[in-house]
């Protein structure tokens, strides 16, 4: 939704990022206009169940409050959770309290403390883990969970499984029918293609320990507030270069990389993807309106 | 930069105007996306001067802390005068130490306590005034000051007078040369144009006391959330009826009419001109992008 960094520019905006995963949509911060942007790209905000929020840099999060206040007047009633460096909430609840906001919805508000696994399902994780900013700052990594064997519908039909037992066949078992027939678990199934992490690594000065921390990681969102010839600059505002944010990548032996947060000193970004690539490869710039899929 | 209500919807923005006089960019009001619609429009942002925030709702201030933000990073040296609700600095305190973030320029700000004159120079006056709306909300009209007559450039050169004088000739005084002669102001000047202004009626549901606070201005801005038909949810909330806008641009005298803050429920707006125009000819709606002159 956004890729630019504090000042909006070239009809780039602050940060802002939807992850999709099947029916599920997260926000990962919420910079101003983000609202407007989730309508310009048909977005359902209604879906929309949990928020992560990097830091208090406004360009994270100016946009929230207003996402949450048009979440209430469309009649949002499920609950919202945010996920959010302490302050925030205080902040929140401030402007809210101030124009007498009535929220029709619960919003759930989760401070983050320490990295953790903020989330657990049996679909999907996300935990949070610390990043190197000028203020307390927090990436995020969003891993699906797959059952480690797919059904395969074509072969399981031929025989009379129950299908309360196919999570059994999906985790590798084999199934007795009540003639005492084995059905081995290979007849029906088939092995599963490795479950995908997303990893988002918000503002950041260059720091080599959070390769570690996305390890193996299938999407890499990492920023490069500028080129190379500014590193200097870059380590003075606590940001990362192009080819700072490919070195993590290539450290953390990524699959891909995705770059963001580019500084309103750049109409054109070309060379944000010339310089990253050199160093590695599956690097793509991350654009506003576009669909990257994790694969 | 901004027509609509709460919601943004159909490309319309939540409220923010910018008032032009001579070389003074006044904003009333600043809805999220505010700083992206001053660019996208090409107003320099470091000729606003003077903002001022009707109330504390959502959607009439939340790109202010944004826009202040980017005006700090944009280098900003001059000050920036703020009138808006006491409240606002609290929240805009809260967000900026949490962020850390210094201003290299003054913000001042002014807590609107009662009906006043806010600002008075040779040039312009801005006063406020309360309306009527869910919470503390107030208007503002911005006047032009001219002097009673204009010199007449054409024939002033014909005499002697030192430019000095020059304000006293606007203010109606004869001139007396250094041989005792007197040229008579009506052979250098000419009778003004009245002064103009501009009120802004902010959110508010329909009250008659407004058409006196207002009284004779030359273009009054008055919110139509609604179109006549809704009159009941229009009162519910506080807010008017295109025809209640009309009635109260007629009962105030005023010379032009300007509609905005229209509800998102309205995906095309004919029909608030129509129903205003019916009562109050000189009616205008509001559009984003568009310059209205006050004459």
């Amino acid at each position: 939704m956004g890729n630019n960094s504090a000042i909006p520019a070239y009809e780039r905006h602050p940060t802002a990022q939807v992850v999709t995963l099947n029916d599920q949509l997260f926000l990962i911060d919420c910079g101003e206009g983000t609202q407007m942007q989730l309508s310009r790209y048909r977005i359902r905000r209604s879906r929309i169940n949990h928020i992560f929020i990097s830091h208090l840099h406004g360009d994270h999060y100016f946009g929230l409050p207003g996402l949450i206040n048009s979440m209430g007047l469309l009649g949002r009633e499920h609950d919202l959770h945010v996920y959010a460096p302490a302050a925030l909430q205080k902040i929140i609840q401030l402007q809210f309290d101030t124009a007498s906001t009535e929220l029709p919805f619960h919003l759930v508000f989760h401070p983050l403390q320490k990295e953790e696994v903020l989330i657990d399902t049996d679909k999907f994780s996300a935990e949070c883990f610390l990043v190197k900013h000028r203020i307390e700052c927090w990436g995020f990594i969003i891993r699906e969970k797959r059952k480690p064997r797919r059904i395969d519908r074509e072969r399981v039909f031929g025989y009379n499984i129950p299908a309360n037992y196919y999570e059994k066949l999906q985790m590798g078992f084999d199934y007795t029918d009540k003639n005492g027939e084995v059905i081995k678990n290979e007849m029906v199934t088939i092995a599963n293609i490795p479950s995908r992490g997303y990893a988002y690594c918000a503002d950041t000065i260059y720091d080599t320990a959070i390769a570690e921390k996305v390890k193996g990681i299938t999407l890499l969102y990492h920023e490069a507030t500028y080129t190379k010839e500014l590193e200097q600059r870059a380590a003075s505002r606590f940001h990362s270069t192009t080819i700072q944010a490919a070195a993590i990548a290539s450290l953390a032996n990524a699959k891909a990389l995705l770059l963001g947060h580019f500084s309103s000193k750049y109409e054109t970004l070309d060379i944000f993807l010339e310089e990253a690539s050199a160093v590695f490869k599956d690097t793509q710039l991350a654009l506003e309106g576009v669909t990257y899929l994790v694969k």
